[in-house]
C-alpha cells in the first residue's frame, strides 16, 4: 500500500495511491484511518512530503562498494545523527544552497517509517515495528561540519531533507535497490545489502538506546556515488518499489545572512 | 509567570504556578490559553517536565571559568547536536545508567523554549522569539561518543534529558547562575555570561541554518564542573530564578540489553 500526503487548492490531504488515482483517508496514519469515498486524479494534486516526521535519525557511511568489501566486524558505537523535522521538503520542491557555499551533497537513501513505540526490540522482530518506507535524500553541506567531527549543522538546513514520493508498506527493504540520477545522468545504485549495519541490527541498536515512537524516520545510509552539486541541478532519488524523488538545487536568495 | 504540567490520578494538567498553588490552563501554550477554574494545592500534584518539546538542541562545551577566558575570536561553527525528546523526564524521576557502565555525566543548563517560528533572526531580536527559560540537566554516557567525535548515542539514552520544574517566562537570561548539586555539595554555579557563545548569538546562528519552531528547547552548555556520578546520587540542577530540578541517578535493570 503507498501512502501519500497531497495539496489540493493548498488544503492538506492524505491518500493511498491506486494506480492513477488518490483516494483520500483520514485518521491516524499509524493506527485506525479510515476512506473518506472522496478520489483525487493523480494529476490534480501537489504531492508533499508522505509524513511530517516525530524525528529524523542518520547513520553515517553505511555502504561499501561490494558484498566482499563488508566487513567481518561490526564499529562497537555505529555513527548516528539527528536532522531537524524543519528540514522536511516534499518532491519537486527546491532544495536551497545556503548562502556562502556554492555546492552541497545529495545522498540518496532508504527511510524507515516507525509505525509503532519501540524499545530493546531483538533484531528478528524489527520489522514488525516498521510502518513503510519511503525514500529519502540526506543533503549534506559538508563545509558546515565541525572539525571535531560533529556533523549538525552541516545536515540542518531547511530542505535538506526530501522525502517521497510515498510510503510503501509492503517492500522488502533487504532486498530493494538505492538509486539517484544526476540531471538523468545514474551516480548511485546500490542493493541495500551492501549496507555496513543492516536494518534489522540498526534499529535493534538504536532500540537499546532510545524509545522509538511511530513517525520517527530513519535514513539507513547513503551508496557509494554521492557527489557534490550546484544551483540548477536535478537530483532523483529513487527506489523502484517506492517511486522517485525528484528535486531541483536552488542558490539562496542574497539576503538570506546578510544582516 | 511560571508555567508547569503535572499529574493528579494520572491525569495530565497543564497550569500556571503561583505561591503554593498551581492554576490549571488549556489551549496552546505557544498561543491562546485560558484559566479553566480549577486551582490545585503544590502538594497534590506530581510535577512533570514542563512541556513536551518539539526539538531539543544543545551546544557544546560551552562556558569558561572566568571572564578574563572567554575567547577573543568565537569559533566558525559552534558544536550543535540533537538530543531525542524520547530522553526527557520531569523532576523527581530516575535517570538511567545504561546496562554495561557504571557512570553518567550530569550537566546542568539554562534551557530556552522556543515560542514563535524563527528564521534568520537578528541578535537583537532573539529573546522576542523566546517563551521562557527551564533547567535541563544534559546528561550524557561519554563512553558512548564515537571515536570521530559524534556524540549522538552518548547524549540519546531514554532519561537523559531531565527539564523543570518551570518554564519561567520573565527572567533575565543573560543575568542568571547555572547551578547544580551532587548529594547536597555544591559542583556547578556559573554565571550566564561565562558563555563564549552567549544566547543572542547561538539562537541567531540557529535561526540561520534552520527554522525554529514553537516547543524547540534549546540547550545552552553546561557551566564547569560537571563530573561523573553513579547509582544512588542525587542530582539537583538549579537556577534561582526558575527553581530546581532534582534526580536521581539508578542503574538499569540487568535484563534491559540480555537478547
Amino acid at each position: 500500500m503507498k501512502f501519500t500526503r497531497f495539496t489540493v487548492n493548498s488544503e492538506i490531504h492524505t491518500g493511498v495511491v491506486t494506480d492513477d488515482a488518490i483516494k483520500e483517508i483520514k485518521g491516524n496514519l499509524f493506527g485506525d484511518w479510515e476512506y473518506t469515498g472522496q478520489t483525487f486524479s493523480r494529476s490534480d494534486v501537489k504531492l508533499l512530503a508522505p509524513l511530517e516526521p516525530n524525528q529524523i535519525i542518520g547513520i553515517g557511511a553505511n555502504y561499501v562498494s561490494n558484498v566482499e568489501d563488508l566487513p567481518s566486524e561490526l564499529p562497537e558505537i555505529p555513527v548516528f545523527f539527528f536532522k531537524p523535522t524543519s528540514s522536511v521538503i516534499g518532491p519537486e520542491e527546491e532544495i536551497v544552497i545556503p548562502a556562502g557555499i556554492e555546492q552541497v551533497k545529495f545522498e540518496s537513501e532508504l527511510a524507515i517509517v516507525i509505525g509503532k513505540e519501540a524499545k530493546n526490540v531483538p533484531e528478528a522482530d524489527v520489522l514488525d515495528y516498521v510502518f513503510g518506507y519511503t525514500v529519502g535524500n540526506d543533503v549534506t553541506a559538508p563545509q558546515y561540519f565541525h572539525q571535531d567531527g560533529h556533523w549538525t549543522i552541516g545536515k540542518s538546513f531547511d530542505t535538506f531533507t526530501p522525502l517521497g514520493p510515498v510510503i510503501e508498506t509492503e517492500i522488502d527493504p533487504l532486498n530493494v535497490k538505492v538509486e539517484a540520477k544526476l540531471n538523468d545522468v545514474e551516480k548511485q545504485n546500490s542493493a541495500t545489502e551492501l549496507m555496513i549495519i543492516p536494518i534489522r541490527k540498526m534499529v535493534s541498536y538504536l532500540t537499546t538506546v532510545m524509545t522509538l515512537k511511530p513517525g520517527d524516520v530513519i535514513l539507513t545510509g547513503s551508496p557509494v556515488g554521492a557527489e557534490l552539486v550546484g544551483a540548477g541541478d536535478v537530483i532523483e532519488c529513487g527506489i523502484k518499489e517506492v517511486g522517485t524523488l525528484r528535486n531541483t538545487f536552488t542558490a539562496a536568495r542574497e539576503n538570506a545572512k546578510t544582516y
